[in-house]
C-alpha cells in the first residue's frame, strides 16, 4: 500500500496562481505559427495570416444603384408635377457594359441597377418615376420631378478607398470575410497553419467510448470534448492513445508528443492522490514546471509546464474543471499561435438573474446562459456547476465570474461574464 | 434596344409581404431530412438525429469527489479539535478498482478522486484533513474533525437518471453534446444528413474570383459569401457555374439543379430591369411563385417559388441584401432539415447606442454589433449600412429591427436585434 510521504505533503502547499496571471506566464509561448496559402473556397473558419488592403477603390466605377436612366441632373430642374421633362434616350447599359457614349444635354440611357454610370451623367432616375414615349422617330424618356445630383449614384471609393486595410492578420474568415476577399480578387488566401494538439486523458480507470461498461470504471469523455474544443478555438485535435498510471510510460509519451506538436494538453492526474501521473510527471524534472495552482473553481489544480518552448496543459480530470481551464488556458494559446487580437474570451457585465449561493475564497467560475430582456443582459448560473458534473456544459453560453465571496451573490447582482465561443445565441 | 412594356409595368406592383409571414409560407416545406450515422469524432458541428436517453444514471456509482479516506461518518462524530480519532486503513482504491472490503466500524480505505466509494462507507475525508501512522503493526488514519453522511459522496445519478432524456433531435454538436455522448457510449451518433444547396450567381457582369478585372465588371463575392452561410447553417453548398443573362439556358440549369439539390438559392436578377433573369424566371410559369416583393430593406425585392416541394430562393445581387436574405429565408430552411427546434436566429431586445436617422416605409434590418456595458446590451449600428454595402457584413454580429418609421431612431430606443450565428463575441 502505497502511503503519504513528504513528497505528498509538499503536494499540499501548491502556490495558488491568479487565473490573469497564469494567463500572463502562457502569452510568452503563444506566437503565430507558420502560414500556408489555401484557396478562398476552403478559407472558411480560418485565421488570416497576413494584411489585406484594397488593390483598387470600392467601387471601382461609378455605379448605379437603381434600375433606370442616367441623366444630367441639371437637365431635369425643371421638371414638375405639371411640367414633363422629356430626354432622349441615347443608350442601354447593362450591368458588366461600358457606354461607348456621353451624356450631353438632353440625353439620357437606360441602366441596370450596379452597372457603370455613363460619362456626362450625374444621377439616376428610377424607372418606376419615368415614362417612356417615341417622338420625331426617337425614344424619350420623361419625369415630372426633378433629380439631385449624385442620386443613385454611388461613388468611386463609397465603401473602401485604394489602399485602405481591409482585414488584419489573425481576422476569423466568415461570410463577411469572404465576401470581402472575393471582391477585391484574393482567391488565395494566407492563412495561419491550425496549431496542431495533442491531446492525452490519464488514468486507467478509463474506458474508451465504443467499450462496454465495467464495475468502477467510466467513460473517456474529456478528450472527445477537448477535440471538440480545439477545432472551435481554430486549431486541430491529435487524440492520443490514453496514458495510463504508470510514470515512466507517460513520460515517453507526452515528452515524444511536445516534440511532435505544437503543444499538448492531457486531462486528470492532476490532483494530490498518488496516481496522479500528471503531477508527478511535472515535478519529475522532465518539465519546467509554469504553475500547478490556480485560484480558481472548479480546476484549482489545473497545472502547465513547458519543454523546449512547447507547453504541456495537465487541466484537471473532472469534465466541468477540464472544459473551464481548457476556455481559460489553452483556447488562448491556440488563438495566439493564430495572431488573433483578442486570444481571450470577450468578457463583458451581466446582471446575475437569480442567487448564487456558494461561497468560496477562490475565484468561482459558473457555467451559464444569457438572455437579455428589454435590453438587459442577464446572466443565469446553471443550476448544478460542481466540478465534477458534466451535463451543464452543453447549455452554457457563458462563464460566470463570482469573486472570492464569504456570502451569497444575490440576484439583480452585476457579474462579469466571459461569452463561450461555443454558445447558442 | 428594350423598351418597357406592360409586364414590366406589373413589375411594380408586386404586392409585398411581410418578414414572418414569408417565413411562415416558406415553413411548410422545411422538414427534417434524411438520417445517417457518423462516428462521435466526426460529429461535431452536426445535428442530432434522435433522441438520446441515458441507458444508465450518471454517476454508476457512488463516487468519491475527493482525494482521501472512505469513512463510515458516525464513526467520526467524536472527533475535534482536541480529540483524534485514529480508523484503521484496510485498502486503497484507485479509480477504475472496485473495492471487495466493506467498511466497518473503526476502518476506513484510501480512495482517489472519481472511485467507487466502498460497501460500508458514507463519506470520503480529504487527505489534507488527515495524518497518518503506523499502530500496532496496523496502519492508521487520524483526523480531527467530524465529517458529516454523504461528504465527498457523489450520489448514483447525482447529474442524470437512466432513462433521462439527455439531448433531443435537431440539437447542434458542440464540446458539451460530445461530452454527453462520450459519456453515454454513443460512439455511431445519428445525424441529420447536410442539406445540400446549390447556389448560383445570375448576371454577365460577375468575374470569377481569379479572372483579372475589366470595365464596368466586378467580381462574384455572393456565391462564396452564400456558401460561407451555408456550411455555417449546417448544410452542405454546391456553387455552380453562374447563370447568365439568357432565360432559357437559366432555366435549364436552375430547373436541373432543383431536382437534383434540397434547396437552389440564387443571388441578384430579381429586381425590376430588363435583365432580371430570376423575376422573369419565376413569372416563366415553370416554377410557383411564393412571394416576390418583402416589406424590408435591405432587399425588397426578395422573391421565392416553390416547384415539386423545392424551393428556389432568389436573393437579391446586393451583397447587403443577399446576406440579410439568407438569414432571414435560407437558414430557417437548412435548419429545419436538420430538426431544429429555434430555426430563426435569437431575438433579443437592446438599447440602441446611437441615432439611426434612417426612414422607411418597410422594416429595416440594419447590420450592427453588440456590446453589453454595466449590465445594458447596447446594438451599435454600422456606420454604412446601405443594401449595396459589403464592407460592413464583416463586423456584424446582429441584425437591428427597425420598424416603419417617419423619423429617426434616437439613441437610447430599446429595438429588437436578431444574433447573427457568426458573430464575434
Amino acid at each position: 500500500m502505497n502511503m503519504q510521504t513528504k513528497d505528498d505533503r509538499d503536494k499540499f502547499h501548491r502556490k495558488p496562481l491568479q487565473v490573469k496571471a497564469a494567463q500572463q506566464l502562457l502569452a510568452a509561448y503563444g506566437k503565430p505559427g507558420p502560414i500556408e496559402t489555401v484557396p478562398l473556397e476552403e478559407s472558411d473558419g480560418r485565421y488570416l495570416a497576413e494584411e489585406i488592403r484594397a488593390p483598387h477603390p470600392f467601387p471601382r466605377f461609378r455605379r448605379s444603384g437603381m434600375d433606370g436612366y442616367a441623366v444630367r441632373s441639371e437637365d431635369t430642374a425643371s421638371a414638375g408635377s405639371d411640367r414633363m421633362v422629356w430626354l432622349d434616350v441615347i443608350d442601354e447599359i447593362p450591368c458588366g457594359s461600358v457606354s461607348g457614349k456621353t451624356i450631353t444635354p438632353g440625353t439620357a440611357a437606360r441602366i441596370m441597377t450596379g452597372a457603370q454610370v455613363p460619362e456626362g451623367a450625374d444621377a439616376v432616375v428610377m424607372l418606376e418615376m419615368t415614362e417612356l414615349r417615341e417622338h420625331g422617330g426617337r425614344m424619350q424618356m420623361g419625369l415630372k420631378r426633378s433629380i439631385e445630383p449624385g442620386k443613385n449614384v454611388t461613388p468611386i471609393g463609397f465603401e473602401v478607398q485604394e489602399g485602405e486595410i481591409l482585414l488584419r492578420p489573425g481576422r476569423r474568415i466568415r461570410a463577411g470575410e469572404i465576401s470581402v476577399l472575393a471582391s477585391f480578387g484574393v482567391h488565395r488566401v494566407p492563412v495561419y497553419r491550425k496549431p496542431r494538439i495533442a491531446i492525452f486523458s490519464t488514468g486507467s480507470e478509463l474506458l474508451t467510448v465504443d467499450e462496454p461498461l465495467q464495475p468502477g470504471k467510466i467513460r473517456n469523455s474529456n478528450t472527445y470534448m477537448l477535440a471538440s474544443q480545439v477545432r472551435e478555438a481554430g486549431g486541430e485535435p491529435f487524440i492520443l492513445e490514453a496514458v495510463m498510471d504508470e510514470l515512466p510510460l507517460a513520460k515517453a509519451k507526452v515528452e515524444k508528443a511536445l516534440q511532435e506538436y505544437d503543444a499538448v494538453v492531457t486531462s486528470g492526474g492532476v490532483s494530490v492522490g498518488d496516481y496522479d501521473i500528471m503531477g508527478d510527471f511535472v515535478r519529475s524534472g522532465s518539465v519546467d514546471m509554469l504553475y500547478n495552482k490556480i485560484a480558481m473553481r472548479p480546476g484549482s489544480v489545473t497545472t502547465a509546464a513547458v519543454k523546449n518552448g512547447k507547453l504541456l496543459f495537465a487541466l484537471s480530470g473532472n469534465p466541468g474543471a477540464c472544459f473551464v481551464g481548457f476556455e481559460l488556458f489553452v483556447r488562448p494559446f491556440i488563438q495566439q499561435a493564430l495572431g488573433s487580437e483578442q486570444p481571450y474570451l470577450t468578457e463583458w457585465t451581466a446582471v446575475l438573474d437569480r442567487d448564487y449561493t456558494k461561497v468560496n475564497a477562490f475565484t468561482r467560475y459558473v457555467r451559464g446562459s444569457v438572455e437579455a430582456r428589454d435590453g438587459v443582459l442577464y446572466a443565469i448560473p446553471a443550476a448544478v456547476d460542481e466540478s465534477s458534473v458534466m451535463v451543464t456544459i452543453k447549455d452554457s453560453d457563458c462563464l460566470i465570474v463570482v469573486p472570492p465571496a464569504k456570502e451569497a451573490t444575490p440576484a439583480g447582482s452585476k457579474v462579469n461574464i466571459l461569452m463561450l465561443k461555443g454558445n447558442r445565441l
